[in-house]
């Protein structure tokens, strides 16, 4: 065991994009868990589109990590020590553990009911899939995508799914799972690489660049019957496109607004075409998958792991190794430069 | 009999409010109904915000009226003459018979399931309440209102509804089927006569003049635990300000944004706080009450006028005197100045 924690603290609230000087690599002792706790020791760090947000002095879905504190961060850790009764040292466990080498929790992380809801990974490591995909396909990522396509989006056969951000963590389970459930799949992308992968990787019917195409051209072309579910990750101009095409009974599934979340002190782009809910009879969704883990966690993630093990659902991650490196590696997600999940490597199990 | 039945025609498209020169006042010959058809003399039409954008030249959730066609609207008729199994001469119905004095029809109006839809006003002559209310607090404003709140708004005693547009035909409605299930209900209204009437006609807890108080503050003054249920018809900034106050699992009912209607060309601006349904885990729904008529009409009528009856439910409307001041009367839809449900006489029963 190492002798000192390393921790990566939020010094100030970004402006922009991150940077180096909103981070400060420090090192703490490594704390000693009480009765009812337990010690980790982080394995991976999931960096997700939310940090910025967290990062920010406002209230989002969670309160902000005030200037100072370690950042947020969900983990796949292993339990050394545990005074808790539902974990023993040896667990593999998916919590929210931070950016930082060890962490004591109660297993309560950030969830509506203030329940347990460190995750035990033994469903995973028995189908022997790779322990970073407790933050990937089978983390918050994964499980958003399966929630919002099979949850809110009620997707029927033969039904058109456009999601914007295709490619990215939870766009790529998102699609693949609407796409198992019988609907037409289509994608938009940043990049023609990323539009080939969608296709060639993540099996959608069509791929939009909606840097190098007409977005409203490029959506009327490859969903002539409109829109059946929008699943948005990004917001903005594209949010709105995809408004202007929705069908007759649409499911709009607000899981993220990626494209705003740099520029939050401004205020988001509302999208004009709001009103085509109403014309089109449709409805938008906001969720947070983390306040549905306590019912559904199981049954969501022996679903994922199904697919994974019939070859039916691929996923992509990108690993950074070294905790050190997160606070660059963050802002890859707000370049759009990732290719699939981007998480953090800080120890081997 | 009239002998020949006065129309007016939309002559062009309008700009901003309607002006006198987009219609046109005009003689026709009253048209004789063949098989599967009845005659109406017209002796009501309501003037309702869709308008302006039935009148423009875009898909709403009708076809644009084209310049040259009799406006539409809704209307209180009676059958004049009959060769349709489901009416006979001297019925009262309501239909869509539009801004004449004489109109042939099948019975079927605008609804998505392309049914028979003339409703027979014959509930509402038992209740002996007055033809008008056929298109005012027991037509499509009214049950509007019912619809969106009790249907949508899905209302649980204790919620806290906010309404926009609070002293319209929808609102007035809207919030006073609220106050009936339980809910504290908050109205917005342009003036503080409308606000009055908010409190002391329709029941309201609290009323705010959106024109003189800062609508953030007032808000969140008058729903302190926030909003659980957003009854919008008027978009733009009250819109945006209201998503701001929503609570965790609000619902936001999109009836209509007719702030936004008389500049349809430059699109509607969109509501930058639509990320708050993310965070609150809310949802938006837009939707057309038309669409349930075949399934719902007759209990939604049959509770409104039990509610009428009790004298637990109150309405206002606004009447015009003519066929011929139709075009100008409707105008003070956007400028806020009718109070209550606006309509035009067009001949006695």
């Amino acid at each position: 065991m190492n002798q000192s924690n390393r921790q990566v603290a939020l010094v100030r609230n970004p402006t922009g994009k991150f940077s180096s000087q909103d981070f400060e690599l420090r090192d703490a002792p490594i704390p000693s868990p009480k009765e009812g706790e337990f010690l980790v020791r982080n394995l991976y760090l999931s960096l997700d589109p939310a940090m910025r947000i967290w990062a920010a002095p406002m209230d989002g879905y969670a309160p902000p990590v005030q200037p100072g504190e370690v950042m947020r961060g969900f983990t796949v850790s292993k339990v050394v020590e545990s005074k808790h009764p539902d974990f023993v040292a040896g667990d593999i466990v998916n919590g929210m553990d931070g950016w930082q080498d060890y962490a004591v929790s109660n297993g309560v992380n950030y969830n509506s009911q203030g329940l347990v809801d460190t995750w035990n990974m033994r469903g995973i490591q028995d189908a022997e899939l790779p322990l970073s995909t407790g933050i990937s396909v089978l983390g918050t990522t994964g499980l958003t995508g399966y929630y919002g396509v099979l949850h809110l989006g009620k997707p029927e056969k033969g039904d058109t799914i456009l999601v914007s951000g295709a490619a990215g963590a939870v766009g790529s389970i998102a699609g693949q799972v609407a796409k198992l459930h019988g609907c037409r799949v289509v994608g938009m992308a940043g990049s023609d690489e990323k539009c080939r992968m969608l296709i060639d990787e993540f099996g959608y019917d069509a791929a939009i660049n909606y840097k190098t195409e007409d977005l409203m051209e490029a959506i009327g072309r490859t969903c002539p019957n409109g829109v059946n579910i929008y699943f948005d990750n990004v917001g903005g101009d594209i949010l709105n496109t995809a408004l202007a095409n929705i069908a007759y009974g649409a499911r709009v599934i607000i899981c993220g607004a990626i494209s705003q979340y740099t520029h939050l002190e401004q205020g988001a782009k509302g999208p004009g075409n709001y009103g085509n809910l109403l014309f089109q009879r449709a409805s938008m969704y906001g969720f947070i998958v983390l306040d549905h883990y306590v019912d559904l966690r199981a049954k969501m993630e022996a679903d994922l792991i199904d697919w994974l093990k019939a070859g039916k659902l691929h996923y992509r991650e990108e690993v950074v190794d070294g905790l050190e490196n997160a606070g660059e590696a963050v802002n890859r997600l707000y370049d759009g430069t990732n290719m699939g999940k981007l998480l953090v490597k800080i120890a081997d199990a």
